[in-house]
């Protein structure tokens, strides 16, 4: 199609509320409208990203035997009532009346609503396994989106669902899939996409991962080891403790520290190692404002969704009243007498030696040994993993924690589903039993933003071929000038009607303001058509992401531009395994 | 894929709460499931057609220079409020607030979203005309949902709405889509499709035509003239009556007419035509419970939608109440003294002598002339066109008023919403305007649904090879038999290779279920691999709609089936206009 005619405005100036490069290109160069916080519309450009997103996921999930379905965006509240999820999520889910009064939600996800369709159909044994799946728009009532396309409110999803006759089956079926995963993430040009182990959280089940998209600017932190290829999640990484060089036992002596509330300012102005510091972080409990107190080693830090999973239930930082007779600043676990959960970190584990609140204003503890002091405790894992920390897989001080976007999740669901909203089959041996899940997600605009995020350069995003809007972009320099002009025009017709994908710029503007356009398009392919090279028959052929910059021959044209295609398929499908 | 593993069961019984053969094949077939109220799941069969109804409709909205977006499904409030819809549209607006008590509505239709997302693109004329579209999921609160995917809560809709300078434009544009459409429904192989002139109702245009694919079981009433070819919708039919055959004036006489409330006791008791005939229908309008009486010649009925048009707000069935001082049943135009607004139906113009109401219990007049006992009254068009009626168009008492689905619509939108919600271009002169718009819809799930209601036989749908969920439906007589299954498995993977989109029934189940199962699922072209003709090396081939059916040679079975395949794509082509 011709540039002049596509709507929507591309422009130069960063938007004051752009915080990441993508939400700002996409904004500047008209792929999204903001319509509500959260809540986009999309332009013609991203909406033909997020087209052939769909389709080669399509691709990858009728490749490994999955059949689209279709579920609605409105269900009756009713059908989470049935899970238990209606009670147990929480804002993020929007609940909603209807004209006659009917309790209905938006779905966030459709566990209930897949069960709900094959509840009848899976009866028997013999029609197992199956996978259906969607794709289709969800809304999740985040607080605080952001970020553009990265974290929406409404957003479109695919969304599969597995069903399985026994654990070994959905094992096999999540192997296939996590390689389906892998090959929709090469397809569509980001092979550096990495599944991580993963806390499956309000899912509910137990082996789950995450796609990860490196990337300063995510959200999520990703804890890798470079020595053995270990990847996970911050919740899903246990955090281990060397604490064999810790300073030996001495003698448990109250100190007056005055104004000494941080654990720095504690470790300061005792002047001992914050390796031999034991620290309080305070929380209540959702449900009752019971008081949880974690103590762990000083420099480290309490992985809230570790906590949550220990306990069974959410907590929220604690808010220390006087009545409590918890002395704020000055906790720790000696002679703790406030009505409290009290836990502790496994970074305290073999520490002889320990510097602590005396749960007393002004004053603290030296030279606290647990074992000694308190008595046996259980020690858990709290504690987030740090860069340089100890690696849970082979065990060396290796780890490196990086920032990544989820693009993509894959869970084990078991019978959470199956079993609270009561779909049975008959086994072979005439028994009745719940079928096992599984569960994969794939979310289509934050994928396409998370693409830009990956691979863009000062002046917008580098599209990979097989996801961006148009495959060409055609550049007529002059058109003004007849012979230039009859030479793109002509271009155009021929690369259309050999099938490319091509935007074409036939505006009287200035050379700068139409690259800044074309940059900011990101098509893959640039050609550009001008006086100069013209008179020797050649035009410009180049890629958005400079590796190839040429002349060619206008009369071997459009061979040269399908080469050009070809090879940039071909390195993307390089990349993708079988 | 194999039948085996397709999801979704098919039986035999039709529900007991189908009332329309499409919504009981839709159920009974495995097509849909039953989530709440109006709202369904899609099983992997009724997916496969309408992503084939979303591909043509893609496809001609494409070629008359539609550029794909997307608008949200939730949508603010706010928005509804620039253009008055908020306030104006009823209960079938779903209203809500999400976690911050911000009011947002379910798009049910996306008029202000379209003007929201070009309101800044469309400030200069250069940039029109243009055409953005959708293929979306809608909410609509129906009070009453019916009839499986013809009348639902939650649809699949592609909505188009074009921009223009001038009307001039909007009409050319206008009849492109008006082709398009015609195309669509030719290519998803229902050409009987017609377009008729309609009432735009709450989309406030001037111009609109429904799309209706005649059926019996469809509830919109169409009126059609064999004769000039004049369509329309009941609202827009100008009903004419001849009264110039009417009895002649008499005397104005007040008659005792016991217990006779209805016209029809009326004329019988006093032995005059019904013709002669006055009859009262009374209503109140919601604003303010004002009475409105409309007389008409006893024979015809009010339509609604025109009285609404004319008096500018919607109205109800009236509750006559004792100080109203209306007779019920007894109401006439002379001497009505009752606090109401009387209207006049043309069908009353010309005749000379009337019964009517007398305002008193019992009684009635006889001898009515209007315009020597009442004076000059305004006659308005108000009634239901009839069969055997006026053709407006050609003047001949053919008209014939027939059943039918609304399976799209366009409309001529003019500046309502431009204006409202302050979209302004500036032109060619200087010159601040109001762009004026167009609107197309096409409903995807109806439109697969009315396919099956005018394509069916007794035993499931037929459905036409451009939208069919598969091309071939493949039957292996007989899997116990090696060389039967071994030739059935061969040409299914012959099929495959060759691109065929093929459904392959290898179960070993009775041959009666096995035609019961095809049947529902409507395949058209069917191939039968049993022992018998394989001896011969032949295979019956038939098609859904019975017109082919024969024996073919197993050695060329591919290109048979291919052929028969191409024979009904060229059918269907064969209808689709230039």
């Amino acid at each position: 199609m011709k540039l002049k005619n596509l709507v929507g405005d591309r422009f130069k100036e960063r938007p004051a509320d752009c915080v990441i490069d993508s939400h700002a290109f996409t904004v500047r160069g008209g792929y999204i409208k903001y319509v509500a916080n959260g809540i986009y519309s999309l332009y013609p450009p991203m909406k033909r990203i997020t087209k052939k997103i769909e389709q080669i996921i399509r691709e990858e999930m009728d490749a490994i035997d999955g059949q689209e379905v279709l579920f609605p965006v409105a269900l009756p509240g009713s059908l989470w009532e049935e899970s238990g999820r209606f009670e147990s999520v929480g804002e993020e889910l929007l609940r909603f009346r209807d004209r006659n009064d009917s309790q209905m939600v938006l779905g966030m996800t459709h566990e209930e609503a897949s069960v709900q369709l094959v509840r009848e159909y899976g009866q028997t044994y013999t029609k197992y396994p199956f996978m259906i799946y969607q794709i289709q728009t969800k809304f999740r009532d985040e607080a605080r989106p952001r970020a553009g396309l990265i974290r929406v409110r409404e957003f479109t999803m695919k969304d599969a669902y597995s069903f399985h006759t026994s654990q070994e089956d959905l094992d096999r079926y999540y192997d296939i899939c996590y390689k389906a995963y892998n090959r929709i993430f090469q397809r569509a040009g980001v092979p550096e996409v990495i599944a991580v182990k993963s806390d499956s959280g309000m899912m509910g089940g137990s082996v789950s991962h995450e796609y990860m998209l490196l990337a300063d600017a995510g959200e999520d932190s990703i804890v890798i080891c470079p020595e053995c290829g270990y990847r996970s999640n911050m919740e899903a990484a246990e955090n281990q403790t060397d604490n064999t060089d810790s300073r030996e036992a001495g003698k448990l002596e109250k100190v007056y520290t005055p104004h000494c509330k941080t654990i720095e300012e504690v470790v300061d102005f005792l002047d001992v190692p914050v390796e031999n510091s034991c620290k309080a972080v305070m929380y209540q409990k959702n449900s009752n404002d019971q008081y949880v107190i974690v103590f762990l080693r000083g420099d480290y830090e309490v992985n809230e969704t570790k906590l949550t999973n220990y306990l069974g239930e959410k907590v929220h930082p604690a808010v220390v009243t006087a009545e409590s007779g918890i002395a704020a600043g000055f906790t720790g676990p000696y002679q703790l007498t406030a009505d409290c959960q009290v836990l502790y970190d496994a970074s305290l584990k073999g520490i002889e030696y320990l510097t602590c609140g005396a749960n007393e204003e002004n004053y603290h503890y030296k030279g606290l040994n647990i074992a000694r002091d308190i008595g046996e405790v259980e020690y858990l894992d709290l504690a987030k993993i740090q860069t340089g920390g100890i690696c849970p897989c082979c065990g060396k001080k290796t780890i490196q924690v990086k920032r990544g976007i989820e693009v993509g999740n894959i869970f084990q669901l078991g019978t959470k589903y199956t079993q609270s909203m009561n779909m049975t089959y008959t086994d072979a041996d005439g028994s009745i039993k719940y079928p096992i899940m599984g569960c994969y997600g794939i979310g289509v605009g934050r994928l396409a933003a998370s693409v830009c995020e990956a691979r863009h350069d000062d002046n917008g995003p580098i599209w990979p071929i097989s996801i961006a809007p148009w495959q060409v972009h055609l550049c007529c320099m002059r058109v003004d000038q007849e012979a230039c002009k009859a030479a793109a025009d002509q271009l155009y017709d021929a690369l259309q009607k050999a099938g490319v994908e091509v935007i074409y710029d036939d505006r009287d503007i200035r050379a700068g303001a139409m690259f800044a356009d074309a940059d900011l398009l990101g098509v893959p392919v640039r050609v550009v058509i001008g006086p100069k090279n013209l008179k020797n028959g050649q035009f410009e052929l180049t890629t958005r992401d400079k590796k190839i910059s040429k002349l060619a021959d206008l009369d071997r044209a459009v061979e040269e531009i399908q080469a050009v295609i070809q090879e940039l398929f071909a390195e993307i499908n390089a990349k993708v395994e079988d």
